[in-house]
């Protein structure tokens, strides 16, 4: 990660007609990202224009996803960690799929640091995605969106999901870096920490660090993490609304960035493994009964063994 | 359900040949039980004919899954549900799906009531099976044990699982009704019931509920659901080692049992579309580098749209 040259705009090699505001685009200007962005949420005609013209311009920004249980203060700490990468020079796109999140001020009256302190600073752009109720279509566009961040020069896009459905999850697992958040006693609400995420975790925080019993859930995730990965995953301390913890856990985010490289082709492979899945999933649940019936009595019957049957199964997905 | 008929023994009508110890099978007896089991979970060629010879003879047994997190007490309250349907002179077969089960008396000192109490009464019969580390395999294995339970005429086939993995899940999703067991605290281990399990349950269970915070636990759990589900699930208190709650929670199973009513077919299509699906999840997973590399590129290069680069990675798992 290095400072974005917003003031040099690449050349367009495409050979394609672009309109004009694409330069400025991809010279970073905050009007054609907006718009650029609305397209490709709304999936207009010029979302293809925009996908069309920022191939080749991919794979400079490092894609950061952070997510974790509700009330574990993530939207808090993203906003510190906005602040840090800020004072850094570094800039930054916010890609927030959390219909709660104070991000885009939505919500939770008294938070005292919230993303609307950034709102006079050029150098971060927020950009929050409503739930269609589809859960392919919203992963779809979060990769869309994080596209055009990094085409656009943002030096890191940040992708905030609340972590408590799949659809959530599969939108983290798309960054380069994933970043789980948890918090002291939110076990004790039956919200703690799904084995799902926690598997996808490059990082672990304990948020929160100031309230009681923060070191053990900093010793029982690492302890988790350890078990479950076969190797040691970062676990961090962090209080966000202290901004305590704050700098290492960018230190450490670069520093996993380094290793292993903002990556559009294995963040698209990702999209693509997860959408396909998802079609599959749904296809097998809307089957017809008459179908599924069959297969079941024949298996039932003993005139088909259970391979045929799901050979057949399978072979009624096809698109 | 009702007392099984072990004395009857019904007429082979299937005008195959039956080796002379399967109507001791559909008799329901011992030895024949567990070298029926026995060449199913090993899929040896009696496995065949086993499955032809208890074909048509299936759908009197109520199967009923308990599964959760570690730790909850899962099965010493199976050990004492088996006992209160003793009690009620139903007979019972049990497929324990736990490396760490002390059903089998395998592990964990000082549990004052466990499976072993039940080891001479033939009223009961109780099988282990091994996680072969292959998932499709094991909720199939399981399934074809449930069936031979049921064509032995155990009155209710109870499956544990241990409810932390997929697999797990995926095994208790196929019984008729499902119990999803927890106990108060267990969140402060970042252990607490994940959602996919919740999603699934037909009566959560708060055991040890002599322990402080059960009723708190059992409100949490009765929100959660209700929120999840649209509907109300019964949510019990029960303390296995006390005995307490125990008899409530075989009503409550039976009620539920009657509406649902054991239900093969159900049961296979489920296990025909959870294996189906882990066959797709699989498959997506193990498909060759350079594949998933030219869709994500020709996506990222703009050359093929989203929806038909799916159509061709779904194209790929063509059997």
């Amino acid at each position: 990660m290095q400072k974005s040259p917003a003031d040099t705009v690449p050349a367009d090699t495409s050979g394609d007609i672009m309109p004009d505001w694409l330069p400025a685009l991809l010279g970073g200007e905050r009007a054609a990202l907006a718009r650029a962005i609305t397209a490709v949420e709304n999936e207009t005609d010029e979302a293809r224009v925009v996908l069309h013209g920022i191939r080749g311009r991919l794979g400079r920004a490092l894609v950061v996803g952070f997510t974790g249980a509700p009330g574990a203060g993530k939207s808090t700490l993203v906003s510190a960690y906005v602040a840090e990468l800020r004072q850094r020079s570094l800039t930054v796109g916010v890609v927030a799929v959390d219909p709660s999140s104070p991000l885009t001020g939505g919500a939770i009256l008294g938070d005292r640091i919230r993303m609307t302190r950034h709102s006079g600073d050029p150098g971060v752009f927020v950009r929050s995605l409503a739930s269609r109720g589809h859960l392919g279509g919203l992963s779809r566009t979060a990769a869309r969106v994080i596209d055009v961040f990094d085409a656009a020069g943002r030096d890191v896009v940040v992708v905030e999901t609340v972590g408590t459905g799949q659809s959530e999850v599969e939108i983290a697992e798309i960054a380069d870096v994933r970043v789980v958040v948890n918090a002291p006693g939110l076990g004790d609400d039956v919200q703690a920490i799904k084995a799902g995420i926690l598997e996808i975790a490059d990082i672990l925080v304990v948020n929160k660090a100031d309230l009681p019993f923060a070191e053990r859930a900093a010793r029982q995730l690492a302890a988790m993490a350890a078990r479950k990965n076969g190797q040691a995953i970062p676990v961090l301390q962090t209080s966000a609304t202290a901004g305590k913890g704050v700098a290492d856990l960018a230190d450490t985010i670069a520093a996993i960035g380094r290793r292993k490289r903002p990556d559009p082709r294995a963040r698209t492979r990702r999209l693509l493994q997860n959408l396909a899945l998802d079609r599959l999933r749904k296809g097998l649940a809307a089957l017809p009964d008459a179908e599924l019936d069959g297969l079941a009595d024949a298996v039932l019957a003993g005139d088909l063994d259970i391979d045929t049957a799901l050979h057949r199964l399978i072979a009624l997905l096809r698109p």
